[in-house]
């Protein structure tokens, strides 16, 4: 099958996500990345796609919206990878022209921002995928398959939490591009840690348990000095239908590197995943012992093994995860191409709903420790 | 050095920690157990008694403690090991004969007897200890020495959790003694799992971390049907001093048989430790790999070693940190026998003080979430 | 039910051992330590025993051997806890007066010595135990259950390793007392490594398997520089009925505290256990997930809670295995007081047996080396 | 730069590590997949070529070779991805046209055949790179670097393991072409277990100490009723500079997914890495804690962060170490397309050396089983 023409917005220097798209977008061979506009000038985005082997290479997103669209060999996707505040403008260019959009979270940096794409994507001719890439684990793919399969009972407790230890120290004050646009509200928008992380803590424990959240009580904090945005977040949730939870996000935490970790548990059993362990699965069945399940071992079910990709034992990784968002979006665009609705051909993937309810997470994180942690709802 | 004639109060039937209780005074060689109140009933008490080979059995504490008080060889120290409400009682009894006392947690059922039992340690002339056990492991005491020492820097953040699985059934219908009294608030108090291990959680916390909490946000849940208290407790804590925190107290939890964890981090690192594999503490100094601390190994610190009985890799557990307690009773005990003050004599050892916080963190949380989780001050 | 009048002799320093086997005799509280020689002079044998609380020294484990025999309130057993080349002649003396014995392993450091008391025990009215402790974990019982009631179909295969550090430096040219003796050929016997761990390797993989070795080929090595006896030895192992093994002890292999490991698998399932973590037991049926059984958890057996104390969750550790040896004897001398035959008393307890097992494994060990590591039947 | 343009010999169904080879050459984006002779028949190989999206198909692999010679627009590499006994002639194939050849291990299937592609090896005008893909690992890199810059101090002690169970049951009767070819000697060679995964624990052992294995003992056995070859192999190991390890590789040991794991342990510190868990390195300075150093993590070295793609915490896994073989092919091939001599080009990548080592390695351990486990120099 043919490949689908990609091509990229950001992603330029030696941003660390923008290379992750692009290993993620080769993995299962499903897209040819033929051009991009990489920076933030044409001459640094030319140097940029000259250096990683890109055809055809622009001064701005607009202009490569545009020039792509009235190609009749020009690019069927983009990807999205700039810092949050470029995102709703560049998606919504793609998304005018019917190029499908593959955007990295979190949506936006501003609510208005958010709607105004949510409308853009609802009016758009084209898919629009969010790259929650956590959420294409197959390990948490059999997770959220054996909830929704009843195997935990009726949900009782949802934990999720995600420190990260890389901002104890004052980075942005030292020059880490990275820390500083992390750190800056302008270009992060209202959320700190919860935007970068806590929104994919809070987008997992609601893949996985397929519940929504109701309400928060949200005690945020930022413990480096001068920070503008949170480096902390403590927060309990209420679910509907009677779950609850906690969240704690943090980037101050020493000893953590990536330490994305979920545990539900319901009336029959329990589920323990840790992201930098991903490709195990911990599961007890109360009243059982414990059980080990890998990824495409023996006790991985049909949803883990159609995303894995090689044998238990031989590790999978991040960037596998993020390949499966890739595949899956290949897989979407094609059947929307042959004529499929486009909620049908998203099926599990993130998307618009993600993004608009990441954005009101993060809104009702700030508001409600605004409040001091009064209980807020989403 | 002669051993500390010991009586016990309660401990008779199949109770648990009475018979936790009785190896841990035994592990050290410091106490002979002489006497014992063991059970609601004189021939229940008399039948235990024989069973233990205890050589004096009564038929109430009243009883024990004015004849025991009475003779020249009578015990020296009683261990209180009822259920919760029957603690301040039987305390006052022998404080009043100044017998000295070992009272298992939490302090009282009511706040109201922990005060009248605060005041009666005040007025008397024996040490009152209560077996906070989880302060008696090694690592524990060397994770608190660490703090102290300034290894974490200013802190910044405690997680403690205490999740077990043991009511996700309802044990109290199916006639579990245990299960029963637990889930009573006549018997244990307002707190359930608060009570039960919350307690426990938050005052290892204080302990480790040497700080105080000033005042928490709970969201208490009994997600057992029909159940009075708490089964699941959710809270977010702002210590003196602005570290920030959660605890996670639970007994609905499957899969979780007794996994009390904390984690603390500060401005210059991280330390983790969790209870069901207690001879590890993990120790990040932050921009430096994690590094494994053992027991009575290579990276076992004086406070570690002062409480381990024999080498690294040979695992000590639960009933030899409950064995410190006893054995610092012990040391203080012939202190204060030998002039000492009590508190200087008490050392680390938790008592009175840490009962009385103990009581006031389950009202706070109590408090709180009949107050839709409003922040309450300890 | 009254406690067992027990002697020790050795034990009586800083030993480590010594102070174990007292704690281990404490636990279950069915010994009171009543007489001893606990050293190698009769003035620092009665300061041990004054600093200890006991009440009878003597000046050698002869003279108190003869004189208990002859007090009615004379001790009923006695631990021998010296270094092993006093094993045999100490055992004998008491094993003479019908006094059982409890003595530490290897049996004896000559093969010689081993045959004599072999025939001592053979002779005596009295039982003989050797503490092989490791065999009192409880999942190491659940272990030996499981194989033994099929759960692992035809064992395969057997690994086995017991890799230390505390050799790596040349600490017996640095005066530790624990060292020096371990590494002296006139002491210990020839087996280094595999005498002092080692055979407890051996023991513990025939304990669980059921299997005897049938041969074995041995590489031992000494990595210290001008060490008589082996700090390292790799061999591989051929069992009766098929099965085929490895076994490595090490006292140079830094990072290994006491990292005592076994692994058995058959035809239809495997098992893994560590002594660092004794609380747990891997279980995998073929062709299912990984199993984590856990001490007195949901999928401990009968074996294994029957010698646990406290509930799953509440780690045991060490000392309480080693009580359990203890436990076990004390029912075993009740049993033989009351007239059961002494082979029916002893269950699986580790006696004269077990220790002449590992005597030829020293030497088959030994004598396999000398021959570039021939094959060497047991 | 311009993507090298590979061929691929084998591969062609469902085959495991055809799929795993084609992933690895994209992951890094520097070859271009565009001719294959994929399977044995030419109308299988068109329709595997088809579905792939591969350009070019030929019927067998001579005809390949010298097609893609006479192209201007050739294949520059090839990789040879069929069962053993095909390597060596189609090797030679490409090797004769000046094709660089990225061949699966092991070598060949008789050290006839490696013997004869040693010698073309040595004759052509190309690089010969086999995938011993675990080296590939940062965290391998890492311990291999920290072993040659001394910090282990000399070595002592090597233990190598690889278990799997996928042949504790007879899959080779039950239709898996996998299982069969693995089980047969005319496709496989004189090794089973040893031929297929024991050489990668030798090659790895050798790889990581920078030691050669001077001679071994070896008892291989096969469990598996009426199986040729051995599916369990026990050995003992003797290095060149004193240093002793162990080797065991298995297929029948339940519980074992993928499970290579090594532990190195010289005069100064330890070192232990498993495959399964490869982001992680345990590195022990004697006499100090463990110290749990992480792939682009704190404690990464320059030589694990060359070949790391993405921060500490996101786990990289078996693919990506696969990847790297193949992105220091590339670097490797376009150095000599540059001119530099073949030998320095190739730096540590694994080639014919690491290929003749292995095969001499499976040789010894025939030869050594054979001999009832005498000792056999390699």
């Amino acid at each position: 099958m043919a490949r689908i023409r990609l091509g990229m917005v950001g992603g330029g220097n030696d941003a660390f996500i923008g290379g992750v798209h692009r290993i993620a977008s080769r993995i299962d061979d499903r897209f040819e990345l033929v051009a991009g506009a990489l920076s933030s000038t044409p001459e640094k985005s030319a140097a940029s796609a000259k250096a990683l082997g890109i055809a055809r290479s622009y001064g701005s997103f607009e202009e490569m919206a545009q020039a792509e669209a009235a190609r009749a060999d020009g690019i069927e996707a983009v990807s999205i990878v700039t810092p949050n505040h470029v995102h709703a403008a560049a998606a919504q260019a793609f998304l005018a022209q019917g190029i499908h959009v593959i955007c990295d979270k979190p949506l936006t940096s501003t609510m208005e921002d958010a709607e105004a794409l949510e409308q853009a994507v609802a009016d758009a001719d084209a898919l629009f995928v969010l790259t929650h890439n956590y959420t294409g684990y197959p390990m948490i793919r059999q997770a959220r398959a054996m909830v929704e399969a009843g195997d935990l009972g009726k949900l009782r407790i949802v934990q999720a939490e995600y420190p990260q230890d890389w901002l104890t120290s004052p980075l942005e004050n030292e020059g880490l591009k990275q820390a500083e646009w992390r750190t800056d509200p302008s270009r992060s928008g209202a959320g700190g840690s919860i935007g970068d992380i806590g929104t994919h803590a809070h987008n997992l424990a609601c893949f996985v348990s397929g519940l929504r959240v109701e309400s928060l009580a949200a005690d945020l904090h930022a413990f480096g000095a001068g920070r503008a945005l949170d480096d902390n977040a403590h927060m309990m949730l209420r679910f509907e239908g009677g779950a609850r939870g906690m969240l704690w996000s943090s980037q101050v935490a020493p000893g953590n590197e990536n330490a994305l970790k979920l545990r539900i548990y319901g009336e029959n059993g329990g589920l323990e995943w840790s992201q930098e362990d991903p490709n195990y699965l911990w599961f007890t069945p109360h009243g059982e012992p414990k059980r080990l399940l890998t990824r495409n071992g023996a006790g991985a079910s049909a949803a883990a093994q159609a995303v894995s990709r090689i044998p238990g034992g031989h590790p999978e990784g991040y960037l596998e995860g993020f390949a499966t968002i890739y595949n899956e979006a290949a897989d979407a665009i094609r059947a929307v191409q042959g004529g499929a609705d486009r909620a049908s051909a998203m099926g599990v993937l993130p998307g618009i709903t993600a993004g608009m309810d990441g954005m009101r997470f993060i809104n009702a994180c700030v508001t409600s420790s605004a409040g001091n942690a009064a209980w807020t709802t989403l």
